[in-house]
């Protein structure tokens, strides 16, 4: 196919890591066939990152080095900046500034950074008249700003949850098939690449979080509310959880959920209990998954690789093309001046069925003074499982409660901990039937 | 919110069956939030169907009523026709060519249409400078012509498949759920509105056909090519294929799968056995599910309705927004005259396992005779089920073989079908490990 006569779309990449290698050599494996369907060439031009020289493996000719990435942000002759720094200030931010300053598009895919200053950033991108793209930063694998933006936008969307991070859902999958505990998996992560050397980001639920946050203001037109989330990782899931939850038929998944609500907008993260037979609970290994509910699409289902040098270059080429065919679409859906601020749902109103596991003290009498304290708080016993005996000695316990408020949980299991023959801090996880 | 000030989008609606009728509901109850998406409002100003008076439930006062469609589409003053007659020529290709030659607009669903004619459809569009939306004739729940377009854009697609007909998932989902048979199901689906009186189009996979030929030419770069579908329904599909299926670990669906191979694109619609624990497999009901395999994205899946006012409206509605929002794509991705005329790879060339059913008469050397003519053909047996004896009486007997050529498959089974113990003609499907 013969390049069309339309001047290329000139880009500069800030941050040589993965992603950025990777976006180059997409560019670069695919540039005919982009080029056919963008109605021009999309051109690197020039670069920066932290060391120079050294061998990425990528086409580096003929672009033009910038040791300082807000320098060429600001001065490089280019339609596109892309921001791959990372980090949800410093140099990441002071890139898009300069870019959106000099009046460039911004091409990201730094949910950290959009998750705390991304209503400010869809104002500043308006104000300039210029695009930020950002399909890389939730799911590379799985184009769901464009679907919840555009493919899904005459909806009402009223609920929205998803795996939306790669790293806990090897880990929780991996100990499912292995039925290895936590900190092993983990180190097995570090190993392969897929967690961090300091993985908090991943298994505290902040990752996940920070995506929720940008696919809840799409998707209710609300600012971006990253701090309003209710976070919990995944490091207390233990392999006895995963094993006691299969027995009841459900498998953990760290779920990010976003949903309407009679009092408001909540926001949550933290590992629950789904159905074994839901669509979700089958999604494995790396990948990430989103399912949106509109009110007239129904239950929407997006599946694919959450991170890696491919999908993420996959997605920052389809927002660089969307810029190149001249598609204009606002960050969060509508103008950032129409954004509503998001009214909180309080986290403790959630109404939801729990799983609950105990340490106790094999003892005659533990089971009725936990029954206790249920009846007391009008909380309901749907079923327990106590494996194995030994009198005297400390068992695991696990159970799980029908539907009752998130405070009411609260109570009765700070009750429950207080009990003699209760001797480690009593675990929790909601149960989602979704 | 406010209305924007800019002109709102003037709509003609042609055909008010389900989807007409649900699109003019939908912009109705969404009015204000489409329009804060999409910059302006978008107006229903005229409408055209077989019987004007009947109540639909639908506001249309205000709107102009015009008994020929086609006329409508060359003189009302709008800016996008909805063509939603349906039918491959006729009436609906009439409304098409007159939309376009007025310089207006078109959004349609209609896959018969544009699998016979996309590709002079698509020319016709660029030569009248004006857009041809068609999101709404694939797969109504789930955005997957712009998924293709534009969010996977930058990956030279390889492989896509699905299950492109809720109705033919309907049914072979609930018989494997009741183990009931097809016939039966069929008559239920029938009276449950879910397939029309004459099924054919559904159950002999012509309109999966319809559909995987719209989705390959967006994938392949190809001009659009139905004639080249191979095509096989679910007619033959008995309850005790399913039920053997099952014991073999297998679920038995209707997949479209269109594939580059070496010797250029084979598109097929079959039904075929899914390992049980595939993805695809566990897409039951009247979901529609597609899987594209790109060369930097990977596997990106994709699972919604696939038909029924509410999804093939929200599709509709989203075509709409794209158009007053002036976000412009080729209908095929690629301008129509940088359409590849398909290299069509021969149906007979497919490698792959196979899954048998014969009908045999229960009396020694019968599996003898089998067996030589497998080993004649070099073709390797994997299993052999045989359940229950009657000697003397037919017995059903199913066979899954290791992977050979669709054209050694056919002489296999030819030659099977001659001996004297075999008393009908052998079913085959094929195994895809997807």
């Amino acid at each position: 196919m013969a390049a069309p006569d339309l001047a290329p779309l000139k880009v500069a990449v800030a941050g040589l890591g993965t992603v950025g290698a990777g976006t180059i050599a997409l560019l670069a494996a695919n540039g005919d066939t982009i080029a056919a369907r963008s109605g021009r060439r999309i051109q690197v031009v020039a670069v920066s990152a932290r060391t120079r020289g050294k061998d990425r493996g990528i086409p580096l000719d003929g672009c033009a080095w910038y040791d300082d990435a807000a320098e060429m942000a600001r001065t490089a002759d280019v339609d596109v900046v892309l921001e791959l720094i990372g980090g949800s200030d410093g140099p990441a931010r002071a890139v898009i500034e300069a870019a959106l300053g000099a009046g460039r598009h911004v091409v990201t895919a730094n949910k950290a950074l959009l998750a705390v200053h991304g209503t400010a950033v869809a104002a500043a991108a308006e104000r300039a008249g210029r695009v930020v793209g950002y399909e890389a930063a939730v799911a590379g694998g799985i184009p769901i700003v464009k679907a919840l933006r555009e493919g899904l936008a005459g909806n009402r969307v009223d609920r929205l949850y998803g795996i939306l991070n790669g790293t806990c859902n090897f880990i929780l999958s991996t100990m499912q098939a292995t039925g290895r505990d936590f900190d092993d998996i983990l180190a097995e992560a570090q190993a392969l690449g897929y967690a961090e050397a300091d993985p908090g980001f991943d298994i505290d639920g902040v990752d996940a979080a920070h995506k929720l946050a940008l696919l809840a203001a799409i998707a209710f037109g609300t600012e971006v509310a990253f701090d309003a989330v209710a976070m919990e990782g995944i490091r207390h899931v233990s392999a006895l959880d995963i094993h006691h939850a299969a027995e009841l038929g459900f498998t953990i998944k760290l779920l990010g959920i976003a949903e309407r609500t009679g009092q408001g907008i909540r926001q949550r993260v933290h590992p629950c209990l789904v159905p074994s037979d839901a669509a979700i609970a089958n999604v494995t290994d790396v990948f990430n998954a989103v399912v949106a509910e509109g009110d007239h699409v129904g239950r929407s289902v997006y599946e694919g690789r959450g991170a890696g040098a491919g999908p993420t270059a996959s997605a920052v080429v389809a927002d660089l093309m969307d810029i190149a065919s001249g598609r204009i679409v606002p960050m969060f859906g509508v103008p950032a001046s129409h954004l509503a601020a998001p009214v909180v749902a309080p986290a403790a109103d959630r109404v939801g069925a729990y799983y609950i596991r105990l340490t106790v003290v094999d003892r005659p009498g533990v089971f009725a003074h936990i029954a206790r304290i249920l009846a007391d708080e009008s909380v309901s016993m749907e079923s327990i499982l106590q494996h194995g005996r030994a009198p005297g000695e400390t068992v695991p316990v696990v159970m799980t409660v029908h539907e009752t408020t998130e405070a009411t949980m609260a109570r009765t299991l700070a009750r429950i901990g207080d009990l003699a023959e209760v001797v480690e801090t009593p675990r929790m996880m909601r149960i989602e039937r979704l």
